[in-house]
């Protein structure tokens, strides 16, 4: 049973704040930018032909000769479905029946492209329908099945239209028959429907759903050599992935035994969302052990400060222990994201801190940087270290672009965090039946199902208060305090004049203020001093170095704040960094850290006897994930420590 | 002209010493064992079949059953080659009739797999001899060629026997009938003919020679498309290179344009080599220009401090400026040994104490290394950090084996060091009409062509005085003085009561001693404090790091001395580094450092806010070449500085 479960999105209304803004953002530019990508109708960026390909599969369908065919990558189908998921997200947000009826239209053209049978992939029904779950281990069928359920599922949830959800359903049926009636060998190469089938089991209702995700959980890496016979049976590849590397490909063994993220970091997390989720649904205490021991390995042992994950780009992917490499990171936005998912069903099984403390992480660093501030470039890759003339340059740096390219040919991270973005408060906020939790903090109206109302005040993470208007009370709430607060001030009253500090205690992490009354207002003040970050000396890769981090931003140092030079600054922690009067004028918004600090002269050749001369100067910080807003230039978030 | 060359092998005998004690190993241990791993009589090591390829390539030539055909790589035939050259060089440093027997033996089958059209190589014999020449991208037969070329020159300087040099020399007519007199076009794909021919011209006087090296240096770039042309042209392919890749191959342009060193780090080296002896053989300023230009991109921007090139094990080759990591580092031992070929070579165009400082740096640090103490176990690659648990292991790491194997499917560095220590008399001494140049110090009795003669005694790099005897003077003596060395006191005299100090110059790093006289002492004294290294500001790898350095000697510090953890050390390099006394027990035989640490804290987890606490202790180390001899620990070169 869930210990408490994620809100409705219909119930959280957003407003200003810097969430909301960014929702903004995604609304007024991304949506539409990505709608236009999706139809091919915007110039200068790479080809995508997702929609012609699911008009085209429709044409295939009715023995119409299908013109320009398929085009792009064997998933290229899930952009659209992760578009539409963002577009119903908005909706609830903002409504707009302009944008409702364009989602509509583009639904009738995927449900044209699902077969009698129920099933629903352009790249098969184009190309050759006899490949059909043949290629498990690269085919993406599922993957894309599992994206279009979620679309559904939230389309459904955001205008109560179901044409996609049937669709889904019947394509969720046409899975079972598949795999399971027909009992043909397999798992999803790249994890992704499971947490989808879980979702459409509570949209629905529908017990073929949560078995189908079950039945997947249950024979992944049972036989750990299904792969190799699959590569055996056929004459076809996408890429030619190893089948024999059981590790990567997530069946090293039975899910439940899993102790250790491995793998294509994207599908690990996908995988253990999908985990988390089913053992809380089904209360089953060995996979919840499992999901522990899989949160510990990530988060104790192979993630970067930003919350990123995956530390190469060989099969962008988990390596090693300790393995976190600054300037080689693959750390994909999608992974982030992804651990965003993970994170909060981890707190379905587990009220715990750690979970919103990484969750928030991952949000206000890794995923925002994904995205160029005008919401119109992107990063895939997401780098704690870039020096121009290696980054994007050395045959090991290549993945690492220095500047947002406008779109991928490889597209998931864009409409990725579009999703993520316009669908916060189902993170944010959470609820069992007498308590309402609060795991971050943004601003809006948000309803529980027990009757509690409340709105969120806060210019949160550039201000420390955090200030909860209770509309409608009698039950209890629950707020998590970060792990990077060293103290927090609690105030309740019902106005200006009343409003008084009150002792509380934190468990795990939360702060439990009991029963809370209509009219009441509780604010918290956290912790707005700026941090320096220390490594564990088990990181190889930064020893010696020291990280800035204010509230839940993780800072770094960009050339275009420094004279254009971070390499040669140690940085001086024997004083604290102060931090800047907010600037509404940089970067759409910023505080700045300033520190003292030391600039190495540069010497002659690479190595030198003599101590190199350092003169004392100021060293100024920005936000993560506001770096590379302003052209080529270096960035460091861990720095040489002086 | 060369403004003075290196001295004939047979001009130098070795003497007991550090280096001649590596002499004694080779040819007491290393030479009998790779010996046995070309015969395939060595158990438990990968399969060679290098003889069994020329038996069987003489059979084919024959039209006999070619039995076991063809096994190894396309460039297996070189390993004989460069196995023959180590014994030419043992063979005039200990006369051993034995062994020449053997060689004589091994010879004859190599000429017996010589068609009559002088081409030699045992791959296109023995599997198709339609195939010659048709993939110079990566066909290897004139890089097998050069090395058989370099085996026949030294063979027979080492007893005067030209079997094989008569061999190579038809080789060398056959491969300038196809390439000059009929004008097919082409150049290696990997340099190595080019030095070997300079060599064979040398030996030989035979102007063909010397006229093949120039046209393949002057037609390599000159067509920068030739590697596309030629993949267009055929229909098989060894691994598949990238013909487009023309920095990657060498021919992003005519050599005498080149001004970045690119690609294979080895092949780039070879390249130079040949390139530099050419320059001094014609007088060629421009291509003497170019060398210059290739000479500062490796060692002002792209070498290791252990005289290590090759960043990336992604084609084993050169990255971009200052990208020199230490955990991924390919540092390739062949690559540290060509790199020795390219700076003798350039100190034939001029002497340059930079060039013997490299030379040295490559030597004592990274060629070493690339051999273990008992001789029975080599590394192909030498990074300057490993982590067990990342190392060896992690997808990005697994050509870091944290351990030396016994020997390689691949493998041309086992001979290649052992061909390079025992022909050190080439690099130590050198000389020009009137003068002689002493470049290393490497104990032993070295007659010039000028009629001096001396005898070095020196128990360097692990003592610093270096004596020079002089057993029959009336030339002149000059020393480099190396860089690292602060200061340096000349001592002369006739015996042990008239040493007196003298007063001296230095110019472009070395000692120009004068005429010196029969019987007259020359005594260096160097300087002997270990030194603390530490790095441009613009590598980022190494920020705020800090290495050892004692003499030519770059130090580590291994898990082995340091109670198995280093990363939690940091090093204070407020007071100097001592050295213990000399254990003749430990390694061999190493002089440890000692200096003042700290040792860090291990916290929770992967990041902290909080400073980790420090404990007072003292670090050691080992030379960097003697690591990796006891068993599986961490090893680091650079350590994070307190």
């Amino acid at each position: 049973m869930k210990v408490q479960k994620q809100i409705s999105l219909k119930d959280f209304t957003t407003a200003e704040g810097f969430v909301g803004r960014y929702q903004h953002l995604i609304k007024d530019v991304v949506i539409p930018y990505q709608y236009k990508v999706l139809c091919d109708e915007m110039e200068g960026v790479e080809k995508s032909h997702v929609i012609r390909n699911f008009i085209n599969a429709g044409k295939a369908l009715r023995g119409e000769d299908v013109g320009d065919g398929f085009y792009g990558m064997v998933f290229q189908d899930s952009d659209a479905a992760k578009w539409l998921e963002a577009v119903a997200y908005a909706l609830i947000l903002f409504p707009d029946t302009e944008l409702e009826a364009t989602a509509d239209r583009v639904i009738d053209i995927i449900a044209g492209a699902q077969d009698s049978d129920g099933y629903l992939n352009t790249y098969y029904t184009i190309k050759d329908r006899d490949k059909r779950w043949t290629n498990l281990l690269e085919g993406h069928e599922l993957y894309c099945a599992g994206h279009m359920m979620e679309a559904a599922v939230a389309y459904y949830e955001a205008t109560g239209k179901d044409r996609l959800l049937k669709v889904m359903l019947k394509n969720a049926e046409c899975i079972y028959h598949h795999f399971v009636t027909e009992g043909h060998e397999g798992y999803p190469g790249h994890p992704e429907v499971e947490l989808a089938l879980l979702r459409m089991y509570r949209a629905t209702g529908d017990k073929l759903c949560l078995d189908l995700a079950e039945h997947f959980l249950n024979i992944r890496g049972a036989d750990t050599a299904f792969y190799e016979k699959e590569v055996a049976k056929r004459t076809w590849k996408v890429w030619g992935a190893d089948p024999t590397d059981h590790a990567y490909q997530q069946s090293q063994c039975p899910v439940r035994e899993l102790d250790e993220a491995t793998g294509h970091s994207v599908r690990a997390v996908y995988l253990y969302t999908a985990m988390a989720d089913l053992a809380s649904e089904t209360d089953d205490q060995e996979l919840k052990k499992a999901c522990d021991r899989l949160w510990k390995s990530i988060t104790e042992r192979r993630m970067y400060v930003t919350g990123g994950i995956g530390s190469t780009f060989l099969g962008e992917a988990f390596t090693k222990d300790y393995d976190l490499p600054n300037d080689t990171a693959y750390a994909e936005t999608c992974a982030s994201i992804g651990l965003m998912f993970f994170a909060s069903r981890m707190l379905e099984n587990e009220v715990k801190g750690t979970y919103g403390d990484v969750m928030e992480r991952a949000f206000y660093n890794t995923v925002l940087a994904g995205m160029q501030l005008d919401g119109r470039r992107f990063f895939y890759v997401n780098p704690l270290e870039v020096v121009p003339g290696i980054a994007g340059e050395a045959v090991t740096h290549k993945h690492v672009i220095p500047q947002r390219p406008t779109w991928y040919a490889c597209a998931c991270c864009p409409p990725n965090v579009a999703r993520l973005i316009t669908s916060i408060g189902k993170y944010a906020y959470g609820e069992n039946g007498n308590t309402a939790y609060c795991h971050l903090y943004v601003a809006g109206d948000t309803k529980f199902e027990n009757g509690l109302e409340l709105n969120c005040v806060t210019e949160y993470p550039y201000a420390f208060t955090i200030r909860y208007e209770i509309r409608k009370g009698g039950k209890e709430l629950a707020v998590r305090v970060p792990g990077w607060s060293s103290s927090v001030t609690v105030r309740r009253g019902t106005d200006a004049g009343s409003m008084a500090e009150v002792s509380y205690k934190i468990e795990k992490g939360y702060l439990y203020l009991g029963t809370v009354e209509t009219g009441e207002i509780i604010e918290l003040q956290l912790d707005d001093a700026p941090e320096f970050l220390y490594a564990s000396p088990k990181i190889p890769d930064i020893q010696g170095c020291v990280a800035l981090q204010r509230g839940p931003l993780v800072y770094c140092f960009e050339g275009a704040d420094n004279n254009g030079d971070i390499l040669s600054l140690a940085i001086d922690d024997s004083e604290p960094a102060e931090a800047e009067a907010f600037d509404p004028k940089l970067l759409n918004g910023v505080t700045r850290l300033k520190v003292k600090a030391f600039r190495k002269e540069i010497p002659e050749g690479l190595y030198s006897a003599r101590k190199l001369k350092e003169t004392p100067c100021t060293a100024y910080a920005v936000p993560y994930y506001s770096w590379g807003n302003r052209g080529l230039n270096e960035m460091r978030v861990w720095m040489t420590k002086h």
